[in-house]
């Protein structure tokens, strides 16, 4: 890519990411060429694009500036989270979104965590997919080995690295999927009955685990731009006997913040002080759309408390079903956990992926999809501004490829759904990311697919229900 | 397969099995003609070959006899599982089995339950899977639905018709392997503290499930001929609060009997009057000597107290882990627990193994891997009965893949394993079958690779050092 468009990129979505205020100064070309190292064109050049897409505006001999006129949607509220531990619920929704088959191709799916699987970058997974797959021999057809292939463990070892982790692949475990690491992480630090903080919305596929392995609860308030809040925890732990934290806190799902590192260290401080285990969930991490990424707070753990769970299924395909697990001083149980629940792990595509990520071409596949889900988010606020009620707020998400979406407080966003049904559109209701069925006035929008008349129709399509039914509540 | 050939099989499985005694009278030519709807020299033909087998000798005027000469080792005793429910122990020796690699070439690990992908029946799905691997649609890479695929449910449906079973695919989850079929209907059923019945010897897999998940075993004895014991269920059924019962009364694994159908019928009678759940792994099901296969448990079931689970480990390729369980009345808990446990299954090995299926190559598959698998017994017993000390006493496997060989009762596996170690051979020790580590006595070896001079090698080698240890004892 050129060093130009690179540029406007990281400019551009910091200015999306509301880190400039609206009529505020951009950096000057002088400081950015230093900044980056680049020369002064390259820099003006970048400015020039950011123009075009009405991103920056130019005041003579004075600059560039956050245009005026591009004020966004109000940013979602802190979440006011429930202060004690509750049974998990909301069984029912979840299943309705996970029911649906991908080949349904006449439903626009708004409401599932999936990535854009279309890119040309993943064509060598697919031939080492492909040409693995035809090879008869033990290696790829039978049991592999229960900590999962080595090949892969040496090259995630090296992933890690970039997130600040030094890990060796003898500490890491492959999963099926992060789902299995998360599970095997909740299980491998608590028992039934058990209390695990969590920042709040949070994943509902946790939120079900706690549920099913009988522990409880406890939602703090989170902010949307920084994440847990720090003081919420601190009362919560000094008030209950928890257990486990578990959160999402680089490139959040459903909120997309990025919790910032002097609070990533808080918490980990914290952690140690009240003895409780990490649970941290990375899946979205290597998509922030800053560079480099954001360090994991695994990356600051000297005592092994932190459980670092991630997979492929957001950076390059789900059905892959291959994550990993870095469970530190709980290695024994999880792995005993992970051998419990599924055995060993499918050897395919974990050969598949070693090749893939040994060959180099994981990082250029991961750059092409921060920029895309870059300008998605700019495409699908732009198109929420448009289509949905004034009073609408949404997330400012640095990473992924979510948008949260916070409408008037007596709104129904199951009822949504119904009412979407006949057209086709599915989004995922807020309830179904909070323990106790919280946030039914909030939805979660993928944008994860290249911007299309289609997308577009269906998010205008969503706006129009949300309007009819606003107005019906008066 | 030429019919003669066929029948020469059947007849020699049914020998080998031990369904004839030596020196009883092997049915008349006549009367095996009718039977079988075959010429009377094709049946000529089939005992000809027998007799080069030396398992049948003619006698004049007086038909075919099973030969004196070829009195086999003694069987196994009935094991005297404890009458009590137990916690479970023997991680460290699981973990030792199962975190060989599959690419050391270098062991003979006869210890592990896989079974040889090496035949050119497997071809088809091989293809299946290269072609799959290459498609980039979001249907082989995203998030599959919940229940699994639509077309793989429906073939599967249509598979359990031969074990006497009519599940319309609806009732039929897709799982990670049998092994996350088994530990989600495990939790489905049962609470931590809770108690399950097991046959014993048992599948080291649901042994560490119940310790994981903080279950106790109750083991119960096992005649090696025909499954657990009815009499001692019931009375465990009057004397313990039991949740369930987990056993495979199929092709046992470890010790390969097939439970008489009366025998299968009490039990369900037994759990439906003490109101438990029957946990049925049905995984070497297909695997039978004997055609048609048997009928499970299931096909028996009236109030949906029956969970089946099994999967194509064992039949085609253990790496493809996939799975399926018919939940019965447990149908939504075990959905639930099978989407906390890893959330959906991959995609690519269900569509092709539902094209594979629906192409019809899937009986002649197993008809081919049932005769491998019934010859590399008689070879595998021969190897033993030639090798291994007098007084060492063996199973009698009806169906799948595995021996287990029963030792003097101060002979320790364990240490067998230790010193097998340096000639690069494993086997699995009979300590994991058990929940209180009984069975040290006892090992299984596993006997689906076709026969080889390296193989007869490493069986050898297993004798040798069972005899050094024996020797040991005095």
């Amino acid at each position: 890519m050129n060093l130009y468009i690179n540029l406007a990129e990281q400019l551009g979505a910091r200015i999306e990411q509301g880190l400039y205020r609206p009529g505020e100064r951009l950096p000057s070309v002088r400081a950015l060429s230093l900044e980056h190292g680049v020369s002064l064109s390259t820099v003006q050049q970048a400015y020039r694009q950011l123009e075009d897409r009405g991103l920056a505006t130019p005041r003579p001999k004075s600059g560039y500036f956050v245009p005026l006129t591009r004020a966004k949607p109000a940013l979602p509220m802190v979440s006011r989270a429930a202060q004690r531990p509750v049974d998990v619920s909301q069984w029912d929704q979840v299943l309705e979104l996970i029911s649906l088959s991908p080949s349904r191709s006449d439903m626009i799916q708004l409401g599932r965590g999936r990535p854009d699987v279309s890119s040309p970058t993943l064509k060598p997974l697919l031939r080492s997919l492909s040409r693995l797959g035809r090879r008869q021999d033990l290696n790829s057809l039978t049991y592999g080995c229960i900590y999962g292939d080595q090949g892969l463990r040496e090259q995630i070892s090296r992933l890690l690295l970039d997130s600040g982790c030094q890990i060796p692949y003898q500490d890491i475990v492959i999963t099926t999927g992060c789902h299995e690491a998360l599970s095997a992480a909740i299980r491998a630090t608590c028992q039934p009955g058990d209390i695990v903080a969590v920042d709040s919305p949070s994943f509902h596929g946790v939120m079900q685990a706690l549920k099913g392995f009988g522990m409880k609860a406890l939602e703090l308030p989170t902010d949307p731009l920084t994440g847990i809040s720090l003081e919420a925890l601190e009362l919560a732990l000094e008030q209950w006997p928890i257990k486990a934290i578990q959160l999402t806190p680089t490139c959040n799902n459903p909120l997309g913040y990025i919790m910032p590192d002097a609070n990533k260290r808080a918490l980990l401080a914290l952690a140690q002080r009240y003895d409780v285990a990490i649970i941290e969930d990375d899946v979205y991490g290597e998509l922030a759309y800053s560079y480099p990424r954001p360090r994991s707070i695994k990356s600051y753990d000297e005592d092994g408390r932190v459980l670092l769970c991630s997979s492929f299924s957001k950076t390059l395909a789900p059905g892959l079903r291959i994550g990993w697990i870095a469970p530190g001083r709980y290695f024994d149980r999880v792995l005993h956990m992970k051998y419990m629940g599924t055995g060993t792990t499918a050897q395919l595509p974990q050969l598949a992926l070693a090749e893939y990520l040994e060959a180099g071409h994981y990082q250029p596949h991961l750059r092409r999809m921060r920029s895309q889900y870059a300008r998605g988010l700019e495409q699908m606020i732009d198109w929420v501004s448009r289509y949905f009620p004034p009073g609408t707020r949404v997330s400012r998400p640095q990473g992924s490829f979510m948008l949260w979406v916070e409408l008037d407080p007596g709104f129904d966003s199951q009822r949504l759904n119904r009412e979407l049904q006949p057209h086709k559109v599915q989004i995922a209701p807020g309830s179904i990311f909070s323990a106790a069925g919280k946030y039914r006035n909030c939805l979660r929008i993928n944008y994860a697919a290249k911007p299309s008349a289609e997308i577009e129709q269906a998010v205008r399509r969503v706006g129009e229900s949300v309007a009819e039914l606003l107005a019906e509540l008066g």
